[in-house]
């Protein structure tokens, strides 16, 4: 459905609330698909989207919308449900939708839903509950089919017949006695093969797979690398516990992305909310900002210390004033660039940790063309502008220094946080703009110092 | 394979390579997943790359390596090629891939290899080639499994068995006479249903398609949306032309979020460049700075213009010059989170540019908050770091209106661009950096020369 399709499908449903209408609400509901019935929720004020959730046709929809909703709107949209009615939604909906679901809900709740919850239901939810966020633990599945490699290629059909309800068959895993990995066959590879075939003569033995404790987006990375349906998870006794499929591979991919966006901004990636209240969002946003705040002040009284160097020449000084926007401005924006493309290389894979020295000569190359072109331009833009030609040339001379710098910082922070295994991410946005800022305006006074007082 | 493996596998190649051991160099190579190989040739230098490719022990593992490649990575790579060995290698490939390479190579070597390709090959590539990049049509395949809605699911069966060289076959899509898609089914589904069944009783009617000319963009969220494991493309007669499966899918959500984080730091997305030349990474940056550049002119004029104002009171200007970075750096954090918060809104369907002015109604009330917390901050400082206090309560007071303004400035540019169809995303950082640049040095010294000249 595109953007117009959810304003027709929003426009009727409010129609329908107004009327009371429903049992054509109802009707609607049931040809709709949960993602899409998902999305319009977010669409809806909050008392209409409860009313629609509440006239769900079948809790299997309901379950199938609960798992599709955006985490960040979900979890205010749980905190309201009546606990009978969850756990009635619950006990048809998948272990790890389940488990990511319940991860959300504070600890009280979650104990007495799990309570409430059949007891296998319970067991397997709890167990991927015990995996730390962002691993391939917490993020597969418990329920899927395995077949032992003994199995002739016939039965085995079988056995996909009466797996009807596990989740996507199209890689069959098989396993040894014990229950360890020892390969994995297509669904295709199983009906092209001749029916008395036992499962270990056609299976791959060489088995893409991961660890429970693997970090999700190194999962993420194996997946789209290998252009995989499915990876298989297993313990560190290679005990095959679990499968990823691509879908949740999707979302891992797109939430990282976002997360790595919003952090490099300064906004604490995962809580920035696009439904919740300004305060929580104002709230997210005031600590990374800090950074900056002190960075500004630490820049202010370096400029402070500057100008009474200058109090016999105030009129200068006054003049090399009015460049410190251009001159931090660039740098700032230099820096960022580099950043940016570190960050993202980091991602990907692209650029890793051991390079950061040939990185940092790149990097720093590019900023010495740019710092070039753009410090003459500055030179011929403080003649034309100021009465005071030369100091336009000085301000050109600090600008195409300070955004050398720049890149090299902007290379240099990302990649030696990566080394410490810190998200390079994190608010690198306003820590670079901020070191960029000191180091400017440091600089630029400091050239003009020597060359002008 | 992780970080450690590439550089064990790197090692062990590198080491081959100087002692000429072809043999054993093949014998490594055959056992190497061709995406490792792609990633592998990445980390090499130039001349063991070439020669690492030249010695892949099969056509059909060096186009499996050539898909896998880094399209920036690959396309100086092809460039040094010999055309009949590209050709071997192309007429193993499939049609999406061999479109997408041979989409990155001048137009004239481009007319050459189609002209040594198989007719049949060479008008398949040729149709992809003619949809614009970025549409659905570019990224579809045309070699997939079709079957008649009459059809029995044990001929079916039958036809897949037969099929084993198509696209990976899960989704079985099934068309009417005139080759209209009619429905879908799963292989699952086609397993467990009774023999003679035709399909059109099995199949799903409702089939969640593209068009050609759809977006990759709205592709992929769709896929997502829907979690999807391939999509069916058709034309405008609803003819069914090619199928899209999720690893293309993967490949273009991660390439949408690289581009986007890498237009708004201003480094136009798609030509930036993890192996090329620093002349052309510096190339790519130069204009978008430039922006940047022009902004800090007028703000230098601004601010010139302003200090004349100050001519009797000189003094007082040298201190505020001191909380320009401040002012100006806090304001361009807060819009850059904006920025951020709203152009990844955007990109993944969570905000949409019809809301305008409920999203900088609530940015400007975080704004507010934002602003208050730190232009008292500011004041505080301003009173026991310099001297002239009242000038620190001024400079509070332009902050928060700045980081208002910014706030409201970061949210309506995106929205505004979106609104025109215009990517929200292109160069947006430097262009809030610069307008926030501007308007806070207006902001500021107008403030100050109302209350202090």
């Amino acid at each position: 459905m595109n953007e117009r399709g959810y304003q027709l499908l929003q426009e009727t449903i409010e129609r329908l609330l107004r009327r009371n209408a429903y049992l054509h609400l109802n009707k609607v509901l049931k040809k709709t698909h949960p993602a899409d019935i998902a999305h319009l929720l977010t669409l809806l004020n909050e008392r209409s989207a409860r009313n629609v959730f509440e006239h769900l046709p079948e809790k299997e929809i309901a379950a199938n919308v609960l798992s599709e909703l955006e985490p960040v709107f979900r979890s205010g949209f749980l905190q309201e449900l009546e606990v009978n009615r969850l756990v009635e939604i619950l006990s048809v909906m998948a272990d790890d939708d389940t488990a990511d679901l319940l991860a959300d809900l504070p600890e009280e709740r979650r104990q007495e839903i799990l309570g409430l919850l059949s007891a296998e239901h319970t067991e397997d939810v709890s167990e991927l509950l015990a995996y730390p966020e962002g691993t391939a633990g917490r993020i597969m599945t418990t329920d899927f089919l395995v077949l032992p490699k003994t199995l002739s290629a016939q039965n085995a059909i079988q056995e996909v017949r009466k797996a009807a309800e596990k989740e996507m068959v199209f890689y069959l895993y098989v396993t040894d006695e014990e229950g360890r990995l020892s390969g994995v066959l297509s669904l295709r590879q199983l009906v092209t093969a001749p029916d008395y075939t036992p499962l270990e003569k056609i299976m791959t033995q060489d088995v893409v797979k991961v660890n429970v404790t693997t970090d999700q987006e190194e999962v993420a990375r194996m997946v789209s690398r290998y252009n995989l349906l499915a990876i298989p998870v297993v313990d560190h006794s290679n005990l095959l516990v679990g499968i990823i499929t691509v879908d949740d591979v999707i979302d891992v991919i797109r939430e990282e992305a976002a997360e790595d966006m919003l952090k490099m901004a300064g906004t604490s990636g995962e809580e920035i909310n696009y439904y919740s209240s300004v305060w929580k969002n104002a709230k997210a946003r005031l600590p990374w900002l800090f950074a900056s705040w002190i960075g500004g002040i630490i820049a202010m009284n370096v400029i402070g210390a500057f100008s009474s160097g200058f109090s016999n020449r105030i009129a200068v000084f006054a003049i090399l004033a009015t460049f410190i926007p251009v001159v931090n401005g660039m740098g700032g924006n230099v820096g960022t660039q580099s950043l940016s493309i570190i960050v993202r290389g980091l991602a990907t894979g692209r650029v890793d940790s051991k390079s950061i020295w040939r990185e940092i000569f790149r990097e720093s190359r590019v900023g010495l063309l740019l710092g070039v072109t753009y410090g003459i331009l500055l030179a011929l833009a403080g003649i034309v502008f100021t009465r005071e030609g030369y100091v336009g040339v000085v301000a050109g001379i600090a600008m195409c220094v300070n955004m050398i710098l720049a890149s090299v910082l902007g290379t240099f922070l990302p990649l030696i946080a990566a080394k410490f295994k810190i998200d390079p991410a994190v608010a690198s946005g306003p820590f670079i703009a901020t070191s960029i800022d000191v180091v400017g305006a440091t600089i630029f006074f400091l050239i003009a110092y020597v060359l002008l007082v």
